[in-house]
């Protein structure tokens, strides 16, 4: 069995750490020279509207997904002409869109901040006259990691803000004065069968995650599952896909979902009994799903811009390195930390240790 | 970092999977063109004895390591002028041939069956003479899963016997009535920091292993990590090593040991904190140990021949699939699975599930 990945990245190189055990090989479509997935498979270096490249792809293998979910749509056609793809291009034309993701949340009857679609300056003034400051003005697609955002507070940043954002179609979210940020990954097989991992609590700084912390139990868990459900349903959905969410007064405001494998599951390569990137290559081959249960107390936290040094960070207890094997950068994702421990208290204690760390880079 | 391999099967494989989070690369040396390791990284298709590709892999990576022990010693000779080699030329000399692995543990006043060294026909009859039979011949070396060796039972065993191994040198071992076969994984760093992973308890079939089951608590643990820290400290040993011995009598009896990581330590990929894996590769490049504590209640049971259909072993439940990527073919192992439960009675279960599989296929 080869499985096809659009796009090379850690997600990939994650895809195949966890999918070679079970026997697969993989391909990697990726236009970047140093891709880091392809240490662990073929790379086919082309861009993503490659037709020859994506032909060349789909010959070679079984089944094609994705690690990002701004493939352009017309790849995703040509692909499924030939070979399945997972998930299908119904999930990835809602979910690389804010405005159809929030329009389904609506749909559905899940909370969500207010929302305004916005082709114009004009259309922003509009919308923030009936939504109100402090807003996030975000463009429909193609934004991540805090990227294509712009924090409304003052009539001086709604002022010029459609130009500022590049002109192209955007929306305006109400603000929501949430108490957390919690993420579910959950996992649907070919066959509707769905399981959900415990929900995580996640950190960011400048819209970038920092820390994921798997809850043992949560008072929202089954309410999360609730709306999480109404998703994989609706988009007959196959796959892991990993959805956000604000905490607020208690109850869940939906924020986006990705589908695809995501930064705030990588806690389950070590914390939990199947790992979401198993699960999501379980689910898209048509295997029987693997428990979500987790192991002990865990946490991931992310290597922004560089990893620490690898002698230090392995000599952590409970510690456990990924280190994506990319050129360090400013800002970059370039590895990542899981924390499995005994118990939550101990588990604090060594998120302050690994913070430490990474301080001192 | 990248670490040359000398052997490109499911250990280099295994050691691949565990390496690449760390950051590492990786380059295999071996003749066969499906090498299985190949898929996770560099394939120097050549002889071991081929100087032109041992340099080429001496000058492209950080160190060489092996995942068997009877590369020839000119083989390290060799690359040890280019390249720092783990575990050391001593350590494969005397690992790869049972007269000096014996007469080792003699030295080390570590027990082991009653021996003899055999040149001919002649030296077997005295042998078999001084230790009486049943006896087991085995040659000195190139000895592996059962193959190299014949149980005498009756004169008439003995009788053309050596002829029938080949005529190399052999030696003779008294015939020990064990209640049980238990192997010690253990791992020395560089600074001679050593740690063991909890005994396991081993079940071979016609000389190959079949059953591992990791024990929690086991009266001989401290005894074994004796015999074994002698062995490890005599030979300034670096990297993971494996030591199997029969439980006789309340005692145990040195039987063989592997300069390498070994498949009745499999289970650590997931039933351990930190795998004979990743261990075995902080090791040899001078990183701290993990930690070699038990997650649960685990064991291995190897696939031999064929791997029994994966959507069948994926659903039992606790169960984790390791395919090697290899042709199938009788008597071959061509991959296994960890089960880890909670507790011993489950996991009594939980093997049963999985030979019951096997016995299907």
């Amino acid at each position: 069995m080869k499985i096809g990945v659009i796009g090379g990245g850690q997600l990939g190189r994650m895809l195949a750490l966890a999918g070679t055990p079970l026997g697969m090989d993989f391909a990697f479509l990726d236009p970047a020279p140093d891709a880091c997935a392809a240490a662990l498979g073929e790379h086919i270096r082309a861009d993503y509207g490659d037709q020859d490249h994506l032909r060349q792809l789909a010959d070679e293998v079984d089944l094609v997904t994705f690690e990002f979910e701004s493939v352009p749509a017309e790849t995703v056609a040509f692909l499924s002409q030939f070979v399945p793809v997972y998930p299908n291009a119904e999930s990835l034309r809602i979910a690389r869109d804010r405005w159809f993701e929030k329009s389904m949340f609506k749909e559905l009857g899940i909370p969500t901040p207010e929302f305004a679609d916005l082709h114009s300056q004009a259309d922003l003034d509009a919308a923030v006259a009936a939504i109100g400051l402090p807003a996030v003005m975000k463009t429909r697609t193609l934004g991540y990691d805090g990227k294509g955002q712009k924090v409304l507070r003052t009539p001086a940043d709604v002022a010029g803000a459609f130009a500022e954002l590049g002109g192209v179609p955007c929306i305006l979210e109400g603000f929501v004065p949430f108490t957390g940020e919690v993420s579910l990954i959950a996992v649907r097989a070919r066959d509707g069968e769905t399981r959900f991992y415990p929900l995580v609590h996640n950190t960011h700084d400048n819209g970038i995650l920092r820390l994921s912390v798997a809850s043992t139990v949560h008072p929202l868990q089954a309410l999360a599952e609730d709306y999480v459900g109404r998703v994989l349903n609706k988009l007959d959905y196959v796959g892991v896909l990993a959805f956000e969410f604000f905490e607020v007064d208690g109850g869940l405001k939906a924020n986006e979902i990705a589908p695809r494998v995501h930064n705030s599951g990588h806690w389950t390569i070590e914390g939990a009994e199947c790992s979401q990137f198993e699960n999501h290559l379980r689910a898209v081959v048509g295997l029987p799903l693997g428990s979500t249960a987790a192991l002990g107390a865990s946490a991931m936290l992310n290597f922004i811009g560089e990893v620490p040094p690898t002698e230090q960070v392995v000599a952590l207890a409970d510690c456990h390195l990924h280190h994506y094997g990319k050129a360090f950068k400013a800002g970059r994702k370039v590895g990542h930390a899981t924390l499995r421990s005994a118990d939550a208290a101990t588990l604090k204690q060594r998120i302050a240790a690994v913070e430490a760390l990474i301080a001192k880079v």
